[in-house]
């Protein structure tokens, strides 16, 4: 951890801040006091027992500057027992991963004197988010001097502030020098290697560092896939039935790489503690709103909200407006058709360089039109999945994921479907694929990474001119590194990229055996893709909270999906193909029973390959059984030991 | 609990007899005294502190009466505490369920004064049975007087002792009366009504009281089918295009009864508490041998036994002798096929009544072979199972399930489909499914509860003459009861009672359209399983050890499979049938195309709804998190009391 930086206590003690916790600059004195008198005090009487002291404006501190930001560290001891308390998986003398206890700590491997850096930064910054968000009104019935901002008994303080508006946010503090390091080793060398997933775990997290072991397993799987697609291209270009033995690779491939990510993905997360960690019970999410009831599960006072509304609110909102939205992108697609009719009608009367150019445009127009869509649609998903009301992050989640992934899946492969099924046109579903692969590719890190960078510049260029050419500084003073980091813009989470690699997985299971290239050019995306998202983590967002994880959840079921539809796709596909075709001259009739017969034998080994595959290697299985073991032995050893005492 | 039977321990106090231990007549005196010590030893010397006592023979006993039969029972504190041990769940006084403890007990609801009655008699017998069967070797190298009998620190005496065979059977005693009030409300009254389940589950456990749950929800199930089969079977009989409906009707009458059965099960085993109930780390199971090694899991010394050769020996002689089987069912079906074409013949040639009456006789031959293969093959895939030398009983299961499954399915529904989609008559389906339905159905009843009953009253009129009369008497002395319910059949668990329904449910699941009286036929047949099942668990066989279960296990899995086929079968049938053809007079390819664009849709469909009903009850998930939230609370205030003791 970082020991450069530091601010004094009240009690005149330094401590390392972790987390910056800013409110809007006219908060009412007495609520600040109160907020942070509940943040230092005493666990026994309901504080967090963190350490939080006002950030004092540094030399270059101007009048406009919001002097209510605060910085919020704690002891070693209190992060400790944080550990304990949010259970985090550390590595035990025996080289297995044992939930952290205060009582044991000596005990665990990288353990030494004190305990000072046996945490990460970012794991205590997570500690200090999870005591500040488990911080709960008492018997206050509002936050002082806010008598409209309304508290009961048990609910979470920062998110009632956050949801009123007078928490402007809270978020981690960046670790300059392990940053550098980072960065260096991750995209900064020029040198071709893996990610340095254990070093963006301990920076980041084990959410993020998932994603971008996802990411770079996705592209190395595909690395064979490319290999066999260039001399296919180069040497088959125009030879349409050889595409069956593509399609057959297709099948096995996409089957067989989603099962060893499970396998890869668990090794990954025992290795970091999170495999086996439990889940804490989930709160409402801040967003949640509803009438005071009381919770059946925690009896705790909490909003309520029936599930009789949102259920009615999904089935007569949520669900005909996602509806309309695919009604509307279908009929965005025919005029793409129109277009593209009207460009080949031009193109044949008078072939020129510039109308076989004009062929193009159609194309280029609509992947243009369906990022746009599709940027717009994820708003409004945004809102309703909100209005909806969920009470979990999870749920919300949940059914945000759900809805964007049909839109997105609808948007972008409605068309290739309708050129492949319906008008059975080969060469233009190459041509459309090709573009839109290139297309959306550029778009996509023109939006991602350079967009952002380029707004953040033009704003930290009029709000701190001077400080741009001080920001590679090493020695920047500790309220100038808050007020840069908290003019960045804040990191959404890995929604936006994982559905990116899940549509680049569409094209390519889908569609690749018509245009084997498609392996190549996500090939090329991803490896611009890690740079170019490595890039912005350190550069252009905020540091964000780590987010324990244990695998990359929901989107692990939307790519199996994705895998069953390709199954189908690709069958389909060596159906039309003329070779299977010429097999059977006779009647189509035999060849539609044999190609569906086939695909029900796939679909069936799949699903049997699923639950034969463990999802655990066995090395792994046999060291969580061994802690489940030692748990349940422990326990009748504790129950053993009450059944002497009291027979004596 | 009974107390009308009781024996006299070594002190002079008496204790209910429980449990019944019978080792072969001539065991060595030392080998006995051996044992009987380990059983009361306390256990903190590694005893299982419970009462034994030797049998003494009554007024009848006879020079051929083997003398070494013990009784086991035991105080009520240890069985308590046993309940703690197996991890019972016990009805809390706020209505939850909750893990006993003895140490929380008295906040139990059926818990009085000092405990008597708590723990029904089955429960008291699994407890004992546990606590035997976890009755290990200490420091002996053998057990006494049987050198070749090697024993090592850890292994389960009372195993070693059965796989060697000098224990003959460990077994539960029935409970004369409860058993005849059970009987009475289970079938010995005429009129119809539920299934006593708490009763059942009281008193052989849950997972027999789950089989017979299912057998009657699958039966109530089928009535709505067999209702409308009934009109249907009546009036449209020639009617052969008329099925379209039915089989859609069918498609989603198998979807949901699943899902619904996951509810009501769900339901059950929480009112039992057995679904919240961890399962216990699992001990390999008897027949397990192997080279002397440590178990990587417990460091407890225990045969290994590598794991590529098992695969070996599953890929390399299992897997062909299953095909090898398959390959013989179908030879058989082919002889079949050809005996119908010969009675056919002749019947053409000359129609009279007795030539008509020929028609059924190749069915009936069939049906017959085809249960005496599935017998023959039963033992195979016995034996190969035992073969491959699964460490643990439930992989034993599993493996021994999957073979008996494919080879019962193949051999039961091969040649329906052979008739409904190679030969294409319907007539000949319709025939061949009644002909299945009503002969297997009889042949079951005969050899599943009859013979067995006839076999054994033979048996007891041999040995035990005079007993007969008396066997209906109440007060039976101990020693003669122990001796009849020990040369009563043993009961080999659920596996058959279930694969008959499984075999049921393809029937009408699979090919009910064309047939619409199998349902009538199953619900019959079920009225009387339920009967002759009821009769056989209380007349014919030995008390079986109560098994906890908290669902139907891999059977789920089995039937949800079977629904999977249904939905593809059906699907094809409703292609076929003449009605749907004449909507494409054109084109057959059209026709399979839409077909195969339906049944994809089905399956789509039917994936999601099983994703959208949630498994459990909504009330069931809130008092199961709320216990779970609960038990988190419980650990921080412990953590929070650690941490301020630390402190001070």
């Amino acid at each position: 951890m970082q020991k450069s930086l530091s601010v004094y206590d009240s009690d005149g003690s330094t401590f390392a801040p972790l987390v910056v916790i800013e409110l809007v600059s006219e908060t009412k004195e007495e609520a600040i006091a109160w907020l942070l008198n509940r943040v230092r005090d005493k666990q026994q009487d309901g504080g967090a027992e963190l350490l939080v002291e006002q950030l004092t404006p540094g030399a270059q501190g101007t009048e406009k500057d919001n002097p209510n930001v605060y910085v919020v560290g704690a002891s070693w001891q209190r992060l400790l027992y944080g550990a304990e308390d949010v259970g985090l998986f550390k590595e035990f003398n025996d080289g297995s991963m044992r939930g952290f206890t205060y009582a044991n700590k000596h005990n665990f491997k990288e353990f030494q004197g004190d305990g000072d850096g046996f945490l990460s930064m970012a794991e205590c910054q997570y500690i200090i988010k999870h005591e500040l968000d488990n911080l709960r009104a008492k018997d206050e019935a509002h936050v002082p001097g806010y008598p409209k901002m309304k508290l009961y008994p048990g609910k979470s303080v920062i998110r009632r502030m956050q949801s009123k508006g007078i928490l402007v946010q809270v978020f981690p503090l960046h670790e300059k020098e392990e940053l550098k390091r980072l960065s260096f080793s991750w995209f900064k060398k020029i040198k071709l290697s893996f990610q340095p997933l254990d070093d963006i775990r301990h920076y980041f997290g084990e959410g993020m560092a998932l994603y971008f072991g996802f990411l770079e397993y996705f592209t190395l799987a595909l690395i064979p896939m490319a290999l066999i697609g260039i001399p296919y291209y180069l040497f088959d270009w125009e030879d349409y039935d050889k595409f069956t033995v593509f399609a057959g690779f297709n099948l096995v491939w996409c089957t067989v790489i989603l099962e060893l990510w499970k396998r890869l993905s668990a090794s990954l997360a025992y290795g970091w503690g999170t495999l086996s960690r439990k889940k804490a019970f989930e709160e409402p999410r801040p967003g949640f709103h509803g009438v005071l009831g009381v919770n059946p599960v925690t009896g705790r006072a909490e909003p309520l909200y029936s599930n009789a509304k949102r259920q009615l609110r999904i089935y007569l909102v949520s669900v005909p407006f996602v509806l309309l939205c695919l009604y509307l992108s279908l009929y965005v697609m025919m005029i793409y058709f129109d277009m593209e009719g009207w460009a080949l009608m031009i193109h044949d009367e008078e072939p020129t360089f510039w109308t076989g150019l004009l062929l193009f445009i159609p194309s280029i127009i609509y992947a243009v039109v369906i990022e746009i869509m599709n940027l717009i649609y994820r708003y409004a998903a945004e809102f309703l999945t909100g209005w909806e009301n969920h009470r979990l992050e999870s749920t919300f989640q949940n059914h945000l994921v759900l809805k964007v992934l049909v839109f997105n899946f609808f948007n972008c492969f409605a068309s290739l479907f309708y050129i492949a099924f319906v008008m059975q046109d080969m060469v233009l579903l190459r041509q459309s694929l090709a573009t839109l692969l290139i297309t959306s590719q550029i778009l996509n890190q023109i939006m991602e990474a350079f967009l952002p960078y380029w707004l953040q510049r033009r704003r930290n260029k009029k709000a701190h001119k001077r400080m741009i050419k001080t920001m590679e500084d090493k020695e920047l003073p500790l309220s100038e590194q808050v007020k840069l980091e908290a003019d960045m813009s804040t990191y959404l989470g890995t929604f936006d990229d994982y559905l990116e690699l899940f549509l680049l997985f569409g094209y390519v299971s889908l569609f690749s055996c018509v245009y084997p290239l498609a392996a190549v050019l996500v090939v090329l995306n991803n490896v611009t893709e890690v740079y170019s998202d490595a890039f912005k983590m350190c550069k252009v967002f905020k540091r964000p909270f780590s987010e324990p994880a244990a695998n990359i959840g929901v989107w692990q079921l939307a790519f199996e999906a994705m895998s069953v539809i390709a199954v189908v796709t690709n069958c389909a596909l060596i159906g039309m193909s003329p070779k299977v075709k010429s097999y059977f001259p006779e009647s189509e009739t035999q060849l539609i029973l044999w190609v569906v017969g086939f695909e029900h034998f796939l679909l069936a080994s799949k699903f049997i390959l699923t639950f034969v595959i463990p999802d655990v290697p066995k090395h792994i299985q046999i060291k969580l059984s061994r802690l489940e073991f030692e748990s349940l032995e422990a326990l009748k050893k504790r129950m053993f030991i009450t059944l002497h005492v009291a027979q004596k």
